[in-house]
């Protein structure tokens, strides 16, 4: 990891795009059966990172839910990612940040699971309300090296494309089987995540061939290997809408899934908006090297020869921001950022 | 934190410890009532530090409890600790370590909860068992500065005394309010921690000498500054048996609680007896150094005047660790350690 609450500074390209997913989610905590018990109602975040992301919407959540439950309700939150997550970072910002929705809610209680949300994670039938934003388009592993590209969305390599997209519909669709698991009968799950538009283009495309001219830039000067280089690819896939209601079917249901909403939807580009629409080239080519960095870098600088203990690491983050920055700003271009949206209902037994 | 894992790799004193206790634990997961439904039963670990003392008693209750509830039904566990513990080094070790709870049982689920336990960190009524090891004697903060010593079991400071004492009261009073909260009306809470003996002796003199003596050391060479060694104190109480039934008086009842079992044991010195009662002197002195970097290193070094950014917090381990080798080694001697065990049920409605 990149040090405590790194990416929570440089995410705000994230938190903008997930506004109309909120809609959805918000919707979802006023639809879902709360029954008339005592058993804590259970809100999962499926991807949380180290939280920053999750305050707003968890938040928004968590007062639908209130409302209809009453004061004495216990409402508990898991929020869910890899292992080797900030979960120390995570568990800092809910005790201490002014936006953590525990300040505002004495009986609402938060957890962390750090296990693969390819398997299930918490126990069966025990989620309300399930909720993940700009993870599922992270892949469960590299199914091969890209040739041409450090990003699948932007390659032409025909092998590779089908490679990805077939690891893409099987980790789909191990990800419904899980959540559908753990769901209670009408719960429901929203899912907002990075995509491909219905031509298949999955947007980003300044930002990418930036990425692939830093790694050539510095295997150029000898900082990184061809090797490194070469190995060095972004596992993530941006499914178009058909992708993500495939397995759903003509009966729009996957098992116990049935499919409510799946939208394509294009965030605006706020960086370009932000800097007069490349009139401040130096903020938007820093603006979007921090998020690069933030984002996809900590991935990168896992190709490295020495992996996680690799000595060059933070140099390496610092080169590679440096000259993303360089290269960004001196062709200032609005991004295509397409995003999806799906909320699905657990029917039947559970 | 002093990286992945530290604590894992430097807890056998801890460990060889808890054994009386986990028959406890084992007994307690044989009484408490599991009911009849599917929902969930939930084992609460309280302090659990990086998880490594955790596997074999969790994993014990969990064994007790599926005899008796059946393959099917979910087991949840939920480790607490502080927020900064090192909850990535806890993931790994749950996914990965062949002891490992998680590796012998699918349908156990696990879970984290950064917080301090001196508040209610679960859902009310939704723990079945409980289990705290090793954590107890930690006070919520310092109360004053001991004037003549690093830690107050061997301080002859009477106003120190006074004021550690009633911290200490006032803490197990707040962490039985809030386990309170938490249990289910039956459910077990088996407690093991440090203590002292009934005439009030914390044990470990010869440790505690050697670090009052580095810490001098450290400060005559100007590594420390006086000022520093001054505010060094170790945060922990060896309460005595009667200090922690005192809340529960003549009826054994602490609102909702009932005691059910209050025992002051004593620990082995392993270190002593594997190295052949001193005659392996600079073993002996290792493996405490060792132990002590781990367990108490990182609480001192929040003391450096540059606090959790100290650049000398690396270097100040380093240097406490060898001088305490040194000092050890040169005079191996048998510690006292004496440990209270608990065992609380809970009562009434909730």
């Amino acid at each position: 990891m990149e040090g405590h609450g790194a990416y929570n500074r440089n995410s705000q390209v994230q938190a903008s795009g997930i506004a109309p997913a909120i809609g959805s989610l918000e919707d979802a905590a006023r639809a879902v059966p709360i029954g008339s018990g005592a058993a804590p109602l259970v809100v999962a975040d499926y991807g949380c990172s180290a939280g920053r992301n999750s305050l707003l919407p968890i938040g928004i959540a968590v007062r639908a839910l209130r409302e209809r439950a009453g004061t004495s309700r216990d409402i508990s939150i898991v929020h869910n990612d890899l292992p080797n997550n900030d979960y120390a970072a995570l568990f800092d910002l809910l005790a201490n940040d002014p936006a953590s929705y525990l300040g505002h809610d004495p009986r609402v209680f938060a957890s962390a699971v750090g296990h693969s949300f390819f398997e299930q994670v918490v126990p069966s039938g025990s989620v309300t309300l399930g909720w993940s934003s700009w993870s599922v388009q992270w892949l469960s592993s590299v199914p091969m090296e890209i040739p041409d590209n450090v990003a699948i969305g932007c390659s032409e390599d025909a092998a590779a494309r089908a490679a990805f997209a077939r690891r893409a519909a099987d980790d789909w669709a191990t990800f419904l089987r899980a959540r559908a698991l753990e769901l209670r009968t009408g719960g429901r799950l929203v899912v907002v995540t990075m995509a491909s538009d219905d031509s298949g283009d999955f947007g980003y495309r300044v930002v990418v061939a930036a990425i692939n001219k830093t790694l050539r830039e510095l295997a150029e000067t000898g900082f990184l290997s061809e090797t490194e280089v070469r190995r060095m690819v972004i596992p993530t896939y941006g499914r178009t809408r058909a992708e993500f209601v495939a397995p759903f079917g003509d009966s729009a249901r996957f098992g116990d899934l049935a499919l409510v909403h799946a939208e394509l939807f294009f965030q605006e580009d706020h960086i370009w908006a932000d800097t007069g629409e490349g009139r401040d080239a130096e903020t938007f080519g820093a603006r979007w090297a921090a998020f690069s960095r933030a984002s996809v870098g900590p991935t990168l600088a896992l190709f490295l020869e020495g992996g996680t203990g690799d000595p060059r690491r933070t140099e390496f983050l610092d080169r590679y921001e440096a000259t993303m920055a360089r290269l960004l700003a001196a062709k200032p271009e609005k991004s295509l950022m397409p995003l999806v949206q799906i909320v699905l209902e657990k029917r039947g037994a559970g």
